[in-house]
């Protein structure tokens, strides 16, 4: 598991009070660093080699402005070129979203998947998430 | 079906060249505003009757800067207090991204779900997606 | 002038209830696109000849969710490499915020400024502001 | 002076390769929670008690991804009821943003902008910012 602590802002927040929705892909992305590092480990974007397939994001309960977020991020599955990474967002004890993003290892040269290097598949087993 | 026409921005580019993948949420979200009206028509916030319980987007194709897109909007499921909005961008003559918003009528003042009521259910059938 | 009609979005608004500032920079950046096509009429970003030296926005009303704001774009000063864009937010009949981003004609494989061709300031002046 | 450091994200680049100048707003904005929480402590937005006039910000030097900044926030001027927030964006020891926000102290539900409290004041004189 990967963990980031970050602020929310004033201009997160909509008309209902609470943060706006769309701001959790926006977050949940950023805490993808640490899996593009694996994949490119200066994230040097000349270099990059996944490409994004799918999201999905649950909403379980409101989040605040005024208080810090943490975000946990794991492995949720690994495939033959594609994999998982599912993620959390906690705030005051409570897991107030999850989503999962589904990214394939692609060469943007040849435009195609390809295969997860073994030792990223090591690394990412490192991190995969195990229901409580 | 509902439509809107927009023009992507600079600014909603990211560093790969093409569209970044959180501007999706943020204009399926704004194409929802069609189905927002159904609740409350003069989207008044003080009478905001909707709760979003998940999201999810695939990624088709890749979207590009200097075109216009268009969102076209679909009721997907009409359930007893909740719903699915269905959503397709299109740029080019190719359906780039699509997706599903689970929405819930929610009483703010109760904090508890709703039933939906008849006659937005009627209004609803009208735009029920119909796969091809 | 140019003039752009957009509808603002619910993940726009903040929880004051209205249109928050930092959508401004936004939504005149988007409106600018008249000016970029100037230098690059195809918007091929490759072929990019302009950067942004500086910005400012001015508030004068608050703008409000649900209705639709239109984006007034002129040209504020021409220089001999750099420029004005002068815009305008009007809702309502009111203008609600105007702002003025400073460019330049910027040669990225040089990178320096260079002047701005001549048939383009003759574009240009076509659009200059005139103050009421 | 207040300082906050924080992580650039993938989806704040730009098709330039480098972060979108639209972030900077955004980013500023969120270093003023330090002054917002002079005028309410608790951030409750029911207890607001500050307008935004104007914003300002200079592009100084190109902004990256994949490495921290740090943002500096200063006074920059306190005035009766309206004071200046002068804020700074350094990345790799280069000064690469810098802004001026107006706001003011403002009663909403008078409608009108109030003196600025002594208490307040004092407290902002100690960041006031002095030029080296």
């Amino acid at each position: 598991m990967f963990t980031d602590e970050i602020n929310t802002r004033f201009c997160d927040t909509d008309a209902l009070g609470h943060i706006n929705n769309t701001m959790i892909p926006r977050w949940f992305e950023g805490a993808r660093d640490h899996i593009f590092k694996m994949f490119t480990p200066d994230l040097d974007i000349s270099q990059w080699r996944l490409i994004l397939a799918k999201i999905d994001v649950n909403f379980h309960a409101q989040i605040y402005y005024g208080k810090p977020i943490e975000l946990r991020t794991f492995i949720g599955r690994i495939g033959g070129s594609s994999f998982d990474v599912y993620q959390e967002l906690w705030q005051n004890d409570t897991k107030c979203a999850s989503g999962t993003a589904v990214l394939v290892h692609f060469c943007y040269q040849a435009q195609r998947p390809e295969s997860i290097p073994a030792d990223i598949k090591a690394e990412m087993e490192k991190h995969l998430y195990v229901a409580e």
